[in-house]
């Protein structure tokens, strides 16, 4: 199978793109930037989602849905937010079909008009605070800690499997607080969340920081970000959280009367991971092979494939298979069993190693002597024969070491490919034959880094969270710095 | 908190109504007929889908998603299906909003106009039978087996919190198979997963039957319907499950090899249910206290309430509490332990009523004293006192007891809610003083159908799957009948 990958070497974009298709986990649609989502794509999303659902709860969220429609009226409340989403996305201004007086299948019917016209959400702040407003009246209806699992919409003009679609999957959380202070802590956990799920479970590692002005949510007054690193060099944001002050409280008068009685407007944040998730964990770790998933997100976590001539053989190949299947299946870890007749083992090997599989056990008459199976790692491409006894405790321990050593490869490529520069062309000679984060110095201005995206595409990640004082001098304009900012290319 | 609900005596619809607001359900949203489902009815639909995905797992189906728009065109590819779905729905003309000239806000830029409207999904057969035309080209590639998580928008003009919406949220199922005899068997067992969820979940009996031509899907052949009674004696069809023959594959022109080398149409089915059955699990079970929830399905299985004065009493009885939380949540009973010292004990007992809390526990001081709890039945409302020493024992069988108990009332008020009519006088004065079922004969056209509908505001709810053969004459026209059918009035 592998074959028909093109290289990552060769053209990066183009393996993507096989890959994604290869694999089985989605293609493009009948509509434009649309993707369908294919059964193995989706059961990875199924993972995502079951541990980030998990992880929400755990820190008191609960799960709750809204109109897929907002009403246009909604987006011109909130003065920025406007600017920033209310402009490519899906207008409904009919509501009924008909057919065509000329036979030729259906046409809208003009008499079925929407009075005002309804968006296809493509984020979600503005209906939810329209219902905030008749949910909070007091302190004691505050925290209100609400995620949604969504589709929207934006009306991309370029779109790429998971990572830039029209409609994409997500979840997005709405929360409502008493206090600026409560609020910005919410916004710093869930961004910590994020962090968590996306080098725990994604064996990706992240840089946490904010974003500046200019790259902000349209309506905070802070984006808190993760951004990742892709094998190519290339940035992406897997995951932001934002703080927006009382800007949708305002813009929708949601106010509370605090405890010694006053009336405030309420405190609120918002935050969101998508599909573009699935687009970030095939792009940090897959070879040119296939995919190489992490243990905790693969669908499948070991195959095993029988090794037979004769129906016999596979008789007691299977007998033994089963016992394995049971007892890896008793300490939660998932197997698939596949001894179909119609393809050589050769096919099946490949395949899964184009759809990622961690461990691969092969088992042939000679191993069922020898007490033994044929252990391939799906990360390292390595094999060796192990013990049939107590095999499935070694799974369990190697499926282990293979999540941490997928991690551990991903934060050596990142931390090899996070660099300094003091002058611009340093920072263009990096960019252009290196990629990889850039740390340099930035004169804090909108139109400088506006600049530096025109000259160089780069732009600026984030101001890390963890960023040290330094003081120095902008790489475009001279001017002095106190601290160096993430700049890179991007998804 | 129950004296805020209409009584269902007094008014049934504005009871519902009252219900889903109070009990914290859902509400309407600013978009007209679309929904808000607050936390509380989304813990519900939670449980649903966990129940309902585990069942579709377990008969081999997987999960994938398709865009959720539809090119108009693909309406009018199915003769039946256009008339049935491309009608009330909601139509995407445009793709890009802009700032107006005269500062009012934004408007739909008319230069960003769609060359082919696309349709918010009213159901996604059109455009998931697009996909498969890519995926189906031999024997091998099927059977497929995928079922969709999704949201869809039908227009409809009057609408009722869950049980008709614009928008609501349901699973589609779509499968293809090789054989008409395998599609008839994956439509049936579909119906069969439906009832055995309804039934022993969510503890309303279901009446199987096929749909008359006249009710059934639009595009299928055959339409398999789960029919469950509401207290108030109206029917509610709670699932579907078609058949829908090669109707699809051959308007998308899917086309497979059999095993012996012939091309032929690969044959379909469809099913599905939505979050209208929560609206049944409503109506189905609650009382003028309010809402009633099957074990299975409730968010919040126990709640302890301590009945204290001082800080004391509270300590003593949280650490009772604490250790029967342990041991219930060992057994995996959600529990909740409500010690919020704003709100009186009775405060709390009509609100756990009201939210339909199954078990309810109270703890004072005398409990403590005598190694007692009380302990209240949400569905009977009886109380008792219990010994405290293996309470949970107690209660994980109580759980199932009261699931039982739920089923089993109404199922006796279903079965004597089934009446048969010899006379259309009969027949009418039934639909009027009695409501429920009624068994009786039609002549079987459509025409006949179409008259008692509009002159007796009841349809044919199905013709059950156990139904026998027996002469007599159509209710309406006198004709000759060989089996009754259910008739009902119905949501």
């Amino acid at each position: 199978m592998a074959k028909f990958l093109t290289s990552k070497e060769e053209n990066y974009s183009q393996w993507y793109n096989d890959l994604v298709i290869k694999a089985d986990m989605a293609e493009n649609s009948a509509v434009r930037g649309c993707m369908v989502i294919k059964p193995y794509g989706y059961a990875i999303w199924e993972k995502v989602q079951a541990q980030l659902d998990k992880m929400f709860k755990d820190t008191g969220h609960v799960n709750a849905y809204f109109p897929i429609f907002i009403p246009k009226s909604f987006f011109s409340k909130e003065a920025s937010h406007v600017e920033g989403f209310a402009k490519e996305c899906a207008v409904v201004t009919h509501y009924r079909l008909k057919n065509d007086e000329n036979g030729k299948g259906v046409v809208v019917d003009p008499s079925a008009k929407l009075e005002e016209e309804l968006i296809v959400r493509p984020t979600s702040e503005t209906i939810i605070w329209n219902s905030y407003k008749n949910w909070i009246h007091s302190y004691r209806d505050l925290p209100i800690l609400i995620n949604q699992w969504a589709n929207v919409v934006r009306w991309e003009m370029r779109t790429r499997l998971f990572l830039r679609t029209a409609e994409f999957l997500w979840q997005e959380g709405h929360t409502a607080h008493a206090t600026a202070e409560e609020a910005i802590e919410e916004t710093k956990k869930m961004i910590n969340v994020y962090a968590d799920f996306a080098e725990n479970f994604m064996a990706i590692p992240v840089i946490k920081g904010v974003k500046t002005a200019n790259e902000r949510f349209a309506g905070a007054l802070d984006t808190y970000t993760i951004e990742t690193l892709m094998q190519d060099g290339k940035a992406l944001q897997a995951g932001t959280s934002h703080f927006l002050g009382q800007n949708f409280a305002k813009a929708f008068d949601v106010q509370f009367t605090d405890k010694s009685g006053k009336l405030d407007y309420v405190w609120a944040s918002s935050w969101g991971v998508s599909t573009r998730l699935i687009g970030a964990l095939i792009m940090a770790h897959s070879d040119n092979n296939g995919l190489v998933l992490p243990p905790k997100l693969a669908p499948i976590q070991v195959v095993i494939v029988p090794i037979f001539k004769t129906p016999e053989q596979l008789s007691a190949i299977s007998d033994v298979a089963k016992k394995i299947m049971a007892d890896l299946l008793s300490k939660g870890i998932s197997v698939k069993y596949d001894d179909r007749d119609n393809n050589t083992p050769g096919f099946k090997f490949a395949d899964y190693e184009l759809k990622g599989v961690p461990v691969r056990l092969a088992i042939g008459p000679r191993d069922l002597e020898n007490g033994t199976v044929e252990l391939a790692r799906r990360d390292t491409l390595t094999k060796e024969s192990r013990p049939i006894e107590n095999i499935s405790d070694y799974i369990q321990k190697l499926l282990d070491e293979i999540q941490q050593s997928i991690y551990n490869k991903a934060l050596n490529f990142r931390n090899n490919n996070i660099r300094t520069a003091q002058t611009w062309d340093e920072f263009n000679d990096i960019l252009d034959n290196k990629g990889g984060f850039i740390m340099a110095h930035w004169d804090g201005t909108t139109e400088t880094e506006e600049k530096i995206k025109e000259l160089s595409k780069a732009t600026i990640r984030c101001i890390p969270l963890d960023s040290k004082e330094e003081a120095g001098k902008c790489i475009l304009t001279g001017k002095p710095s106190n601290q160096r900012v993430i700049f890179a290319r991007a998804y």
